[in-house]
């Protein structure tokens, strides 16, 4: 375990000139042989299934060179890919990758293991669970409770959550159904739906025990069968509720932070909650979720009887890497709970900035406190209310981190991570070759498959996670180290480029990041509408990225665009530092809204500033060069 | 490209004896130098970040240390992985890999591309919607309809391949309303319900362009979103349309085989269809979809007027390698649109089967005869009517294929199609880095995210399909001729089962597999139960599997458990032949089923029972001594 984070670092990763080749080169040579010998040495007795003298046939060697040859031409098409390794690329949220994700990946490849069960894969769904058990001791998760696994992405992970989360907060209606009809004595059984919809998450999953205890467990799985969403479809189960109950409620809504990843809105349409219900909660001016806000919304809400399913605080946007305050969202669920009986799932989408819980963490586990971490880095990041917000994820009732994005693990990698773990009997569905009677504690190792949402998962990406934690431990000597110094390299880069003399050109800073993505807009006296404003730094991304594949950028960067209404008032200090229009016109101006150039700070690099090339000074200069070139091309076309 | 696919054959894979170790080992290390020195061309002024100093510092050293450790660890455990690779292994649907596949997915690994989109993977992008216009190809769509993409496997494919039926079959409903909205005169406007749900799926996008074409982009879009499920979401869809047509009619239906695989469960269950509206198509005594039961279903939810969302139709069983009449299916539904007004979308979850279409395929891409294939495969395999109704896949409205099945490439790389594409504008969503105005046809291609439910995904598998498709082209001389071996050395193990003598023991085999799984029951004279022959054969499972991991079986098979109602009928003359009970016995035993031993053949090298070990009379004479052993077993317990 790395003493020396500084110099271990060294030692993590490829490098950008490939420094570290022949080391990987040993690597993956020595995992190789390692297989092939594996492979001769089972069963020996066996024989030679292709002979030498089969390797002499001209079909074989036909087949070779047609491999040789067009694995020739893959190679050279790949040279037309993006640098990501490079100090000069600043685009997406990717960087290097571990050179141990690197072997693990390749490595466990070569076995292929599949790990929808353990049967298939009996080393890498352990090491997946593992992996799992990791984030969620990271995130402050209880390891006796939780549950967790990988995904191929984040949108998956974001989709189980919330479809785990539904069958959490709909579960009382369907406990009071079965027990109804069961003849059972609960409390449920006569209760309002308004309450049903509102019983806080631990109680909900008590009388998911309470039901399976109290009747012979065929006639619960019966009875549960009639009354789950899962079972019934929403078209009969809205029919049936308003039957039921009288009143079927309106449909109940979904909030997110207004930052939140478009990819919510294909979750809530595929799962048939429908993208009306999504409701958008508004922006501080450090494109937080502002939790007054929630408050209201939260409270309005209530008052028409609408129930929430789930509220989605982001750690990390994918735009910004804002960190909400997700304590101060748990405070607002707590509020809610004694003022107005209502209740709904919390849900942290970290698939962004997961990993920067390993900041707070000492290599015994405990906390660091913000001071601690300060004067480490060197600098006033992060602030105590960041510490507060990154250590409420363990309070949160689900959480998303992908490893493929500041894990620096190969794609593709997601986690979902849920806090009691008990939620995923909800979800469970049984394969033809599972023995009858009922699942106990070892099926998840068992049988990830049931429940899940994905099949046939790669076990090489589990491997590839869990060698990459082995190496950068999830605390400070590990993860830690490594995101503590983008964000250092990312706030160099947001001071050079708010201090930057571009001649007639002006940059306007968005607020300094709470990791590491830097955004800003270039303006120049010449611009005097949003229209004009926004093609002009359209058109100097468009010089310094690969979005038309015609051009090779000196630097590689990448823009958004902030809309309305989610990012009204956020937007609103950046709009008064530009000067070409007032809030209520950019409102107006609707989709047009305001494009921001983004640079993703991923590169642990970029905080030293050399031994090589300063990017951070480069990246400025080219910068200049671009709007300079930008203007030009605007007033010629 | 081969022109001797049995020699070619030897040169495609590793082999079980990592024969073609110095083949492999020098595509890895060519990729690998190849990538490091293209990151050493890039910019080299820039210099070198990590130096030769850096790596003599005992921060370094700890660090490479740790990984090296590690990784030996890691090598270790794979030890107790599963050896897909030999031809003791008749487990699971996983064989080898191509030796172009796992190159293809090192090579790109290294640079990690992700398919989300061009900007960031403009290589990798192009080579998966090539990939998807291949197999496109296979199986008879017209390339400039189509649409298809990859997913990470056949799970995510199918549930996309729901997804995309809902949004055709609902959209006439969303049409009429944002026509009425509009003041649009369309005959959609003053259809009942039941016809809106029922208007062929070509129709109902040629309606989509009509409104489009109609009223002003932003009309049409805000119209829409105000009548669309995908916006609505179910709860208030439901109660709309009981306001707007009086009668909001029973909830729509999924009918698939009863084959299907377990994961339609969970698909339905997470969509908000619901399980209790998927219902089983009964099976024949092939295991295939029974078409006159399908038609007595449709007629009958007809006659209910409850709508069918699809029709999912399966191309090689996960449990038997069962090929569905796919063209009687086809015929089903022409009937029923001319019968019965009722109409439907048709899916083939062709995960496990659809690389067969290959075998359907000569060098030009025309297709072979019955007649034709049986004369070069030398067996009386395949029909006629399987031929039929591999090549009715052109015709199915969506196709779901797995490349990491009988692909032969590593996890994970499914593949859904779509036969009309405008089919995926229906699922689209927008990230906000989109420039306002309407997409166009390049768009595809640029921004992949925009159509599918996933987000981030690797680059590398489709380069690893791409790599592998170059080398095994998609027709006789390829994946054609391997899937002919596969089905060659199941006939044959088939057939030593079959006739296998076992003193004692008697083996009792399911029908001749479609493609390549073997299936059968082995019973004794003392086993007089079903629950004393179920837990006899579960034994020998169990010898001669890794499921508990505490033995090493001299051959691994799997095993699935027959149950009602799904196999009613289909399992009846193998219970004829057991003896042990009536199939009305069997039915009254509930989730007791029938437990069936199954070999997959994916082992190209099984037919040819030679030069090395003959592994059919290996597992005959292996399966002889587990009975005996269980058999004793069963009795000491």
């Amino acid at each position: 375990m790395p003493t020396n984070p500084h110099d271990a670092l060294r030692a993590w990763f490829l490098g950008p000139r490939a420094e570290n080749a022949e080391l990987l080169e040993r690597l993956v040579i020595e995992s190789l042989r390692d297989h092939v010998f594996w492979r001769r040495n089972y069963h020996p007795e066996d024989g030679v299934v292709i002979r030498e003298v089969d390797k002499r046939q001209e079909g074989y060697e036909e087949a070779v060179a047609t491999l040789t040859q067009e694995l020739m031409g893959l190679l050279a098409e790949l040279k037309r890919d993006v640098p990501v390794f490079s100090g000069r690329y600043k685009g997406h949220m990717i960087g290097e990758q571990t050179i141990a994700s690197q072997v693990g990946y390749f490595a466990t490849m070569l076995y292929n293991p599949n790990n929808v069960a353990f049967e298939i894969a009996p080393v890498t769904t352990r090491l997946e669970l593992e992996v799992a058990a990791q984030l969620a001791r990271m995130i402050g998760y209880d390891p006796a409770r939780h549950w967790g696994h990988l995904t191929s992405g984040g949108t998956l992970a974001n989709f189980e959550a919330l479809w785990l989360a539904r069958g959490v907060r709909y579960l009382p209606v369907a406990v009071a159904g079965a027990a109804a009809e069961l003849g059972l004595d609960l409390p449920v059984v006569s209760m309002s739906l308004w309450e049903l919809l509102n019983i806080p998450g631990p109680a909900t999953l008590d009388l998911w025990d309470t039901l399976w205890a109290a009747a012979p467990r065929a006639d619960v799985r019966r009875a549960l069968a009639n009354h789950s969403l899962a079972a019934i479809g929403y078209q009969e189960y809205s029919r049936r509720l308003a039957l039921a109950y009288g009143d079927p409620l309106p449909a109940g809504v979904v909030l997110v932070a207004a930052t939140a990843h478009y990819s919510w809105e294909k979750i809530v349409r595929a799962l048939g909650i429908g993208s009306n219900q999504l409701v958008y909660v508004p922006l501080d001016q450090h494109f937080r979720m502002d939790p007054d806000a929630l408050w209201r919304q939260v409270r309005e809400l209530a008052r028409h009887r609408q129930s929430v399913l789930a509220c989605v605080s982001v750690c990390g946007t994918t735009e910004e890497s804002a960190v909400d305050r997700l304590d101060q969202v748990l405070e607002v669920r707590a509020r809610a709970e004694r003022e107005l009986g209502v209740t709904f799932h919390v849900h942290s989408d970290a698939c962004y900035g997961g990993y920067a819980a390993a900041v707070t963490r000492r290599a015994d586990g405990t906390r660091r406190s913000g001071e601690e971490i300060r004067a480490g880095v060197g600098l006033d990041w992060p602030s105590d209310d960041w510490v507060r917000a990154v250590a409420a994820l363990g309070e949160a009732d689900s959480v998303t981190v992908d490893p493929h994005k500041m894990g620096y693990v190969p794609y593709s990698a997601g986690a979902i991570l849920v806090r009691d773990g008990r939620a995923r009997q909800l979800v469970a569905t049984d394969p033809p070759y599972l023995s009858p009677g009922e699942p106990d504690a070892s099926d998840t190792e068992r049988f990830l498959g049931r429940y899940i949402l994905e099949g046939s998962k790669p076990g090489a990406a589990a491997a590839a996670v869990w060698l990459s934690h082995k190496v950068l431990p999830l605390d400070q000597r590990g993860y830690g180290y490594l995101i503590e110094q983008t964000a250092v390299g990312a706030r160099g880069l947001h001071a050079a480029l708010d201090g930057a003399k571009l001649g007639p050109f002006r940059t306007v800073m968005l607020p300094l990041p709470d990791i590491n993505i830097v955004c800003w807009v270039v303006t120049h006296p010449a611009l005097t509408t949003l229209a004009a404003l926004n093609g002009f730094n359209e058109r100097i991304y468009l010089r310094m990225s690969l979005a038309r594949g015609d051009s090779v950028p000196e630097y590689i960067i990448t823009r958004t665009r902030l809309q309305t209404p989610m990012y009204d008032g956020a937007v609103d200090p950046v709009l008064a530092g530009l000067g070409v229009c007032t809030p209520d016109q950019w409102r107006a101006a609707g989709a047009e809204g305001l494009v921001v150039l983004r640079a993703t700070v991923m590169d642990p690099f970029l905080a030293e500033r050399g031994p090589a090339r300063d990017h951070i000074t480069g990246l400025v200069a080219a910068l200049g060069r671009a709007a300079e070139a930008s203007l030009k091309a605007g007033q010629a076309g």
